[in-house]
């Protein structure tokens, strides 16, 4: 996507040179400033990691690649590859999508001869990120569709919701909620996006409105009440999140707060506004062991800092942290809520649109 | 209420002095520092009243009594004491209470021979909060006999989820929705507060989470997105919640993000979980030229800038603002959303508790 009117992706490589590296934007610095980072060694890569310079799953994946790349630029025997993959995998041990990114890594390289692996392990890390974008332009095509067809019915620009960061920032590239949109924007269809700010970790109100904004997309950033009036009002047509964990019967784990914009969404028809709620993910995203996402999901207590501490600009431009809660306050931080199928209109995804109750047609492939 | 042990209200006088004055709380400087400020002038009080020092309408009724009292100090003549109040009502166009106080303030004063208004004044103001406290006193006693029967069913701390300050902040003391809180607590029944943060302003996180804990109060602070998640969890018993508005029909307008909580607390049946939802307020806070609030109640639309910028505490200890948008970032602020009678178990006031359809059995004083 666009960034200054220039294409980035939120990493890429440099293999072809004396001493090659991996590039990064880091997301630590956004939206305050956009910086590139020069990634030259696996320690560099689990520290970016693990400071969340790059987020997102599939990014986080694509990063975990290429940290095995530049593993074996120091050392391609068997000890040194299963090793370097552990130090990964240990950064952040409930990461899926960077335990399955090491482990199809190390399945490559491993029946390669040592003098191979170098080059391969460039060539399986670019192939992991190219995978990515066509998965979320798959996405991407899908979501457009439905926007397209409700653009040539209403005749006015569609107004989404999206909650959190599903954005090109959190995938190699497009993204997966976002990926309908910057379809639909770049296909000239009117759209404009309801970010919501998305407490307390600010995602929505720092880095979906950046990248929107980077790329052209009109947008509005609104706090995490507003998406029921506005709902209520007639304002939004669409919401569109992406989700952590999706249940085989269409329940959806998404970032806390998702599951009030559902509700909302739904109790919108009662003032005559039909507002359909998708969840835009890749398959794998499906978990086909879970069919109670309320009682099955253990939902992640997160850190009180997080609602105590908010991060911006002071008025100097000087970068700071500011504490917001009187001295003591007790805080609880559960990261994550679970929307419950009868809510969802619809789950996008690759293979394209379907119902909760129609998601065994999906075929189910491994990320 | 109490704070570090003692007692306080937001405004008390201190007229049988030689040079009498007006103390009130410094609501801008909470959570992060306590500090009583002296008032001795009409000029001071508008401008206590303009820049939020004091807040919340039933305080801002009472700030604005004292403030003609003030006046009086100066001179007690027609055409001053008119001014003043002229000066006061335009220092806040929308505030309903404010004017309020002011005629009221104004009809007794007129009457009365010059030379008898100064005294007169100290004694209607103080009249104007006692009447204020005796108000939320009754709302307090009529809350928390629903409290005490659900914790006489379960046997176990009652939760209780609120929603922005309708706190004795936001009034002379006792509060609206927290007088059955305080009140639940002082009598010794086992409640404890979910504190929605209250997103753009952080009235919750800020002044709800200071004044529940000065008075002892257990709270935790979560962010606004939670409150539906621990609701479908069952970890709210009770959502008790002020209004700046109610329709003769039980339309609640309220602070935004209101209309998601009553949202959730309904969608709870669906997992076992019968969360009630109330609103206390003064009776005068019913319009009853009000039927449909959703169409009826045009909402505010606030400053950017609530969004754009947030107050805390640096780690230096230092009070400061960081901006956390991306620069140039476009916002929308809504202020209040209208939650439908449909969502609304009942309405506590002085009178008694009510359900939305039985308001025609309130007995309709003007405050």
């Amino acid at each position: 996507m666009l960034v200054d009117n220039q294409h980035f992706r939120t990493i890429w490589p440099n293999s072809n040179t004396e001493f090659p590296y991996v590039e990064i934007i880091d997301q630590t610095k956004l939206p305050h400033a956009f910086k590139v980072e020069k990634i030259t060694s696996l320690e560099q890569m689990i520290v970016a990691i693990k400071t969340m310079q790059v987020r997102g799953a599939p990014l986080i994946g694509a990063a975990a690649a290429y940290g095995i790349a530049l593993a074996m630029l120091k050392a391609s025997n068997d000890a040194h590859l299963k090793a370097s993959a552990a130090q990964l995998i240990a950064s952040r041990p409930t990461a899926v999508n960077l335990k399955w990114a090491v482990e199809r890594m190390l399945r490559h390289l491993l029946v390669l001869p040592a003098q191979e692996r170098l080059q391969a392990a460039w060539v399986e890390a670019a192939l992991i990120c190219e995978e990515d974008v066509l998965l979320n332009q798959a996405i991407g095509a899908h979501g457009v569709a439905l926007i397209d067809h409700m653009h040539s019915e209403k005749i006015r620009t569609i107004n989404i919701l999206t909650h959190c960061n599903a954005g090109w920032l959190a995938t190699v590239d497009f993204g997966t909620a976002l990926a309908p949109i910057y379809a639909a924007h770049n296909a000239g269809i009117d759209v404009h996006v309801w970010v919501d700010e998305t407490r307390p970790r600010n995602q929505g109100a720092s880095l979906t409105a950046w990248e929107l904004g980077q790329h052209g997309v009109p947008y509005t950033v609104i706090s995490d009440n507003a998406g029921g009036h506005l709902m209520q009002q007639g304002l939004v047509d669409m919401v569109i999140v992406g989700a952590d964990r999706v249940t085989a019967t269409g329940d959806v784990c998404n970032k806390i707060g998702t599951y009030l914009k559902a509700l909302a969404a739904a109790d919108a028809a009662a003032y005559g506004h039909q507002v359909p709620f998708y969840a835009a993910v890749p398959s794998p995203t499906i978990d086909w062991g879970l069919s109670d996402g309320i009682s099955q999901i253990e939902i992640e207590e997160r850190h009180a800092d997080e609602i105590a501490w908010m991060n911006g600009r002071l008025a100097s431009g000087e970068v700071a942290s500011v504490n917001i809660l009187p001295a003591g306050a007790r805080v609880a931080n559960p990261a994550f809520d679970v929307t419950p199928a009868r809510l969802v209109t619809g789950i996008i995804t690759e293979q394209g649109v379907f119902a909760p109750s129609q998601l065994d047609q999906l075929q189910r492939t491994h990320v």
